[in-house]
């Protein structure tokens, strides 16, 4: 006897399951190249101050402010300072140091005069032996210039724990020296699919036989929702068959997803095998969707979804992809309020996820007739249309829930 | 004499230049498993009717309709269909046979009668010969079954040209029994980043020298945005350096991108080298980010950021990021009106790309200062506020607009 729950009850039940395993993680050390899109399993400090040096924010001439308060004036330019010039330099008071953005400000100088306040009166670019360059504007101590670690200093956190590392962080780690950062290990998704009538291998399909839509399906699923595939194998409905699979999956998984096998028929091998393990096997009240199971076996949490093409993809959007994204530090995708461009009819009792295509104009459409097995229609829809148990008609212009897919 | 252009006349310059690059793409065929993400390059058509085969919707009895029309009916069971039953069966007039979910309906048979709804009054599920099962409710002529052809028929377009491979589009191809796909080849981007004061390789910094923070930041921008790295290097101040690496990245890239090297100093060497050669060199009327320059050499499109590497970042995201991501048919990030926390000061005549964070009440604040050095500053933002030229004061609660990073 199976009860008979809400998706809502059975979204908390395998919230609960995994909360454990997105307590405990493990984390590897990974470079900062292999990083984007990873996330931080510490905060990450920095071993220097940025910047490292105190440098010019312009192209000009490095001066003391107190040298420039009458303008204009004519300064001898008593050096040079290129980008990159490594050897410390003193300013000579009462002259002027050309010196090119993010340069060393030279000991002595205060201020940078940008270029285009200043002029070669004598001399050349190219050679400024001799150099005169006549100053037309005054500055304030401190213009232009940019203080050692005026952006973060040694110590500080650059990134904290928990941060999904975008182009932006990676820049900032890059910066500071950082060659490699610790994040999280992904959670290594394992997935099961089952049917005696699912083509193995590359083959044709024989009368009777259909393609496996669920094991690519729920692998780019896991994915997309930042986990990895751990393992990948297909059953046929003999219980030893799924019992050789599944002790594969446990052993490369932190989490296994099944397809198939639990639900009323004679030969369901996800049950069978289970259900003496402790699996909870349940139907829930939603279309498609209905018959739901989870079990742990030997501590690794298995969430069973039932094996229709449709069925599968809807039950993992609903119940797994938020925790999946969570774990990854992804942004949740959430549900909005959207109006129906068409009436709907509904089936009183069990929550509907309808397959939807949302219109230029922001409303959304039905894309796909209800049935399970429409796996080209939900190829052509783009979020499902969640209707509540209770609604039987929906009227064009109301507002319904859509979960973007 | 460098020109003075606005954000969109640049931007608009960089569409001109790209566009032949995004209309004469290259393609290649990946095996369905490697295909999540990537962009189909042609219509993928189904060689293949879906279903495959007449089947049922359900576990329980096939029968005719015409057998069943007064309940409740005693029949004999003739037999049993599992899914996966590669033999055509016939249903003898008068009689029901056992049938899976998906398993094909046999000949003769019109509906199906769920289980729910059936009884075995003789015989035993393990062991049907001999069987009587009493149907408890009529079923009209085609109830849960599944029509071959009802979501596909062989010829039909399973996944249009352009379309970005989600999991339900894979599922749907696995389904029609399609093993690869033709795709787009990804844009290879080009990565130069110039400066004597850079740290080569994996080495401390000395005085007057800084890390390195564009290349990966523009390697991942890149990637983020759904290109590939085809080649990335550093060049020095020496336009001998620039020259050779600049010949490496056009022989790997179909566009190239440089940071630095291109403002008034003595020593640009990007423009340098790439004005000789027909560079257009400007100074946008924006903060970050003023120097710009594009160029062409040996049919390669070569934009050029400026060098500071918040100046890098946001040049990228201003004129590259869409065109990269509609490339890759990766939804456009639409900018945002949002209300500003706190007042704000901007310098007229330039539009500010000041870096914001956006608080959980939906407002924005400035998170750094708008000094283009600040790169942990931008590690902290996660928007860019984007005011337009002629504003000098943006009061609290006003919208602005604001650019996802």
């Amino acid at each position: 006897m199976t009860s008979s729950v809400s998706v809502d009850e059975h979204a908390a039940r395998i919230g609960r399951m995994l909360a454990p395993l997105l307590m405990a993680r493990a984390s590897e050390v990974v470079p900062l190249t292999d990083a984007l899109g990873r996330t931080t399993a510490d905060d990450v400090r920095s071993a220097v101050d940025l910047p490292l040096f105190r440098n010019s924010q312009m192209d000009g001439y490095a001066v003391r402010a107190s040298d420039i308060e009458t303008v204009p004036i004519a300064l001898e330019v008593s050096g040079d300072v290129p980008a990159g010039h490594t050897v410390p330099v003193v300013l000579t008071p009462g002259t002027a140091i050309r010196i090119m953005t993010g340069a060393p400000v030279p000991a002595g100088a205060d201020a940078i005069v940008p270029v285009e306040d200043a002029e070669l009166v004598l001399g050349r670019d190219d050679d400024l032996a001799g150099s005169i360059v006549e100053v037309r504007r005054s500055r304030r101590a401190g213009e232009y210039v940019r203080e050692r670690g005026s952006d973060l200093h040694r110590g500080d956190v650059i990134v904290p724990l928990g941060t999904r590392l975008a182009p932006r962080h990676l820049a900032a780690l890059a910066a500071a020296g950082v060659g490699e950062v610790r994040v999280l290990a992904p959670l290594r998704v394992g997935i099961i699919t089952t049917g005696s009538e699912l083509v193995r291998g590359d083959r044709p399909a024989q009368f009777g036989q259909v393609f496996d839509a669920n094991g690519i399906a729920l692998a780019a699923l896991s994915e997309d929702a930042g986990a990895v595939v751990g393992y990948r194998g297909t059953s046929d409905d003999d219980p030893a068959s799924f019992e050789g699979v599944l002790a594969d999956a446990i052993a490369a998984s932190d989490l296994i997803l099944t397809s198939g096998g639990i639900s009323k028929g004679a030969f369901e091998v996800v049950r069978e095998v289970l259900e003496p393990r402790g699996a909870e096997v349940c139907t829930v009240a939603m279309q498609p969707g209905g018959p739901q199971a989870t079990a742990i076996v030997d501590g690794v949490p298995i969430i069973c979804f039932p094996g229709n093409p449709v069925s599968t993809q809807v039950s993992f959007t609903v119940f797994l992809r938020g925790i999946l994204r969570r774990a990854a530090a992804l942004p949740d995708i959430p549900v909005r309020q959207v109006p129906l461009a068409d009436a709907l009819t509904s089936v009183a009792g069990k929550r509907q996820f309808l397959r939807g295509r949302q219109l230029p104009d922001g409303r959304v459409e039905q894309a796909s007739g209800p049935s399970s097995h429409l796996v080209a229609g939900m190829a052509r829809s783009d979020v499902l249309i969640d209707l509540p148990a209770d609604a039987e008609q929906v009227a064009a212009g109301a507002d319904v829930t859509v979960w973007t897919l």
